[in-house]
């Protein structure tokens, strides 16, 4: 049998390959991808299955310096944030933020993760898909909130970060280009006083899944992000979201040792 | 490999640190929690899995114990209560209410409820998550109505609780804050004949989740309870309720030792 | 660890309570609180799980032993009537309908059911709670149809059981008084003819549940049940449902004796 | 204990009856159940567990075996049809139709066919329950449209089936009798064509289920199965379905023997 | 017992076949089942169980040949193609294209592929069905949109692959023909730029399935298709849809070898 010797071949240079470790990331190309319009932005939510945690704790840890490997191979092309949403969502355990330039690579590091040792105990959740694109400051905007919003936010930690996907309706992609500008505006300066503290990005989705957008929040402060709901949900636009959340993804910034240590308890 | 080894040594520390018990929670912190605003109310509903009924009983006792460490470990910063749903609710069977004035701590509660011997027996079917706030009493409200609404609720057990989390339709958020301002009005003179014998907490949930609002209930009169959701769904304010319910939580309330002694059988 | 100690002594003697067989039913109760207003209903329904078929027969005689040992304990102070919801409906095996004077005391019987050898099988499917209320007669409705309605149904055996879970629309509750009762008498005329075929109870949910009332209909001829069904989606008052059935539970009234023996096969 | 002995000896005298081989069904009886009205039509959609797969050939026939002994038992009363979905429906392997005089007569097919070797591996994906009735011709029927409706199917095999639910919005039942009558006309004479290479079977559900109609179709001709949809989709009657499908089930038309050998493989 | 050896026999002879491989396709045959109308296209998508990745890594490769020799044998009569969703999808890890003249060879294929023992991995998550037809110029199309219509893609590698299934609101096909074909040319007209990087094809399933339409898309520029859907959802056609996606399928082209050794990493 000609094709498995082949097949086996490959697959064991794969996985020598995959043992190998990579190099350090270029903290310069992380910048780029996380501002620069074009780049393909993934949420990747999974859960852990029952027999995670019925393991020996050496056999965890084992499997988790597996995941270390798979992450930072691939750091080397993009740009791989983890979230921990156990505790406080419902959805899912661990959450992937993945920004690439093409989504092949993408979906090249989720199959790494599927089927190495530690991927094999998760359960896929959510996967959504969005692109990032030069922001459209709508006609009219008034220089004070043009001058707001180029704020960065406040520096220090943001432990909370929030996952909101949108879906609009129909009557809002059949109103004119005047229409939908003059709510944007209303919209954007509705959110303005909350630009210093809780920290946002935007992703296009049309297409690319079954939403139009994909909002994400990191901010220090949730009352601040409730209130920026609040103030959001009180604007013209609103009522044109059909999906707004469902699931809203709730959960902490950590680093990848930090996920690690906790999954191994 | 030092990563496994320094993960190993931090994991250790942290099971000793579980098994040293905690020190006897302080009442008065427990009674800002539930009464001051500005605090995360998190209800966090659980399924045991089919498993756990099939272990033996001495297995079971100690895995409870766990629980009850691991409960009176965290009572020491948040407020922490346990309801009983099995048998009364389809959708989970058992329910911890936490009070905590950042949404971490609750997390780290979570994480370490689920981690523990007996956690592994738990699937999670809903987390949602409210933050109190100061009442806001609604202009033009008569003076008989405040008074009516300062009164506490009448003393003794009150064994039943429920939680109806709610989502306002958007069109809710598009009125104008006068007619909302007249409709909460109407909503809280129909709700006021039942404030003796229904306690009520409210929490606002807008962004930390896909809610707008959760209301929890206690009481010991359930056709009270009754009547009162019925003259709430006469008002004019009910029509923009989008989600009432769904799931409507309803159970016991239990201290710790009740809970274990029930889930042991 | 005095914890697990007194835990144990006191499960062990609960278990020895279960052991010993409660005393005959008082036919009088049962029949009190299955007429009388004020009284709680419950629907809980459940399906077997795969393992429950492939255990030898003498374990699963011995398993549902116990079942008959806890219902008729129970039944000392509530009336429980059984189902047989499998072949006919998709959505569950076995419907236990439950009145009680208070719900702690059917969580009680739920509790112990689903804590015995024989409830470590079932899978909770829905719980649905209602109240009993004094038959309120419309304004103005002719002595005529108050004479068929006090009509009692025919005697003999009435297999079918079917439930039906109801929500109204908010614009129902939102019509005046006036509006709900003339369309609630055209109803009540709609359905008159089919009193002595199709016996029926109502129950009231408002609050107890994501529902509003639990209708329960038995008959030995389904034709005319068919036909009333349709009669009352011909009144004004049908489009006012905003959830009619989902699920509609149909299924065949059994004795304990009866249900007992088909499981065993 | 009297209560265990009583049942064992039952269900070892029911095992015993089962074994005895049903006799030759009457033809003559199957095509009274197939074509007149009052009878009742069931839809019984299963899955098979991944355990099926699992098991060795020869395990796999005689629980075959047990299927045949099962479904010939039962013809004697019931006529009872064979579907194969699997591979062209995502809903589930095999679908059964059932009709019977009396709806208890089928939950004693199902049940056997449950509690038997085979059934243990049947996870029930759908019941849905109609009652047949006669035609009832709409007033003002050109005689052109009756003759064309008159016309039996061509004579062939037709080796596809659908079975498509449908429930009307609460709006078509308020509508005037007149309405519906002639909308009833439209629809008709716009499924006329398809009449000699569709078969079609009308069963009237509402209240046996959540649902108003249960649609069946045969053919050999997909093509003009399509065309006949979408003639229908484009009449009047059609906005008032309020779900027509969900799920649409489309498999082949199987003799008992065929999906034997098949589910054998 | 007769019954069981002839099933015996015949499965037997079916998994000799089976074994003995296919000849090559034939390319022309394969190129006429792509383009002509009256074919039938059916898109199964599959999730690997959880056992799969638990293999050991021979085994997964004896699985895998024999999917192979499953495809190759089928792919004699009818053209299957072959995509990856794993790491792009949350829906499903493998979607296979089918083009057949019978929809029942479709199901044969399926039906050896789910009982080869790689099948039995494999979880169906959607099937969906649709007919090919000839296409139809609305009238009053400008011969220049015609002429763009005309122009092929451009060559080389279309890496991604997505699939929209599409239901039409009952309003829809209330529509009277020349105001449908009016806003079909300014659908066909918006998307008409993007002819060259993201080829289409469309499939009609009304009837077949619970939807009307699915629409493939076939791009190595996922840019050029966010900004084809966003043209299309602003056309008057657009909130005609009661069902757009849910679920979009989104992954990578693959060969049968590819996705063969992917799998058996």
């Amino acid at each position: 049998m000609s094709l498995s010797i082949s097949i086996f071949t490959r697959v064991v240079a794969l996985v020598l390959i995959g043992l190998a470790m990579a190099p350090a990331v270029e903290a310069a190309d992380r910048d780029r991808l996380l501002s620069e319009p074009g780049v393909y932005g993934t949420f990747a939510a999974f859960s852990l299955d029952a027999d995670w945690g019925k393991q020996d704790l050496p056999v965890r840890i084992a499997q988790l310096t597996v995941l270390k490997g798979v992450v930072e191979q691939h750091r080397e092309k993009m740009a791989i944030d983890v979230y921990l949403l156990r505790g406080l969502s419902d959805h899912a355990d661990v959450l992937f933020r993945i920004h690439a330039i093409e989504l092949r690579e993408t979906q090249q590091f989720l199959l790494d993760l599927q089927s190495s040792l530690f991927g094999k105990h998760l359960t896929t959740t959510a996967i959504m898909h969005g692109l990032t694109k030069k922001a459209n400051y709508v006609p009219g905007m008034p220089d004070q909130v043009k001058a707001e919003l180029k704020n960065s936010s406040e520096p220090g930690p943001k432990p909370y970060a929030i996952v909101i996907p949108i879906r609009k309706s129909a009557d809002w992609w059949g109103l004119d280009q005047d229409k939908r500008a003059a709510m944007m505006l209303e919209h954007t300066e509705a959110s303005a006083p909350y630009i210093k503290t809780v920290k946002r990005k935007l992703y296009h989705s049309s297409g690319l899944d079954d939403l139009d957008f994909i909002t994400y929040f990191e901010t220090s402060k949730l009352e601040d992000f409730h209130s920026l709901i609040l103030a959001l949900e009180k604007v013209k636009e609103f009522p044109y979201n059909r999906r707004f959340g469902h699931p809203t993804l709730i959960g902490t910034v950590k680093s990848l040792d930090e996920i690690i240590e906790i999954l191994a308890q």
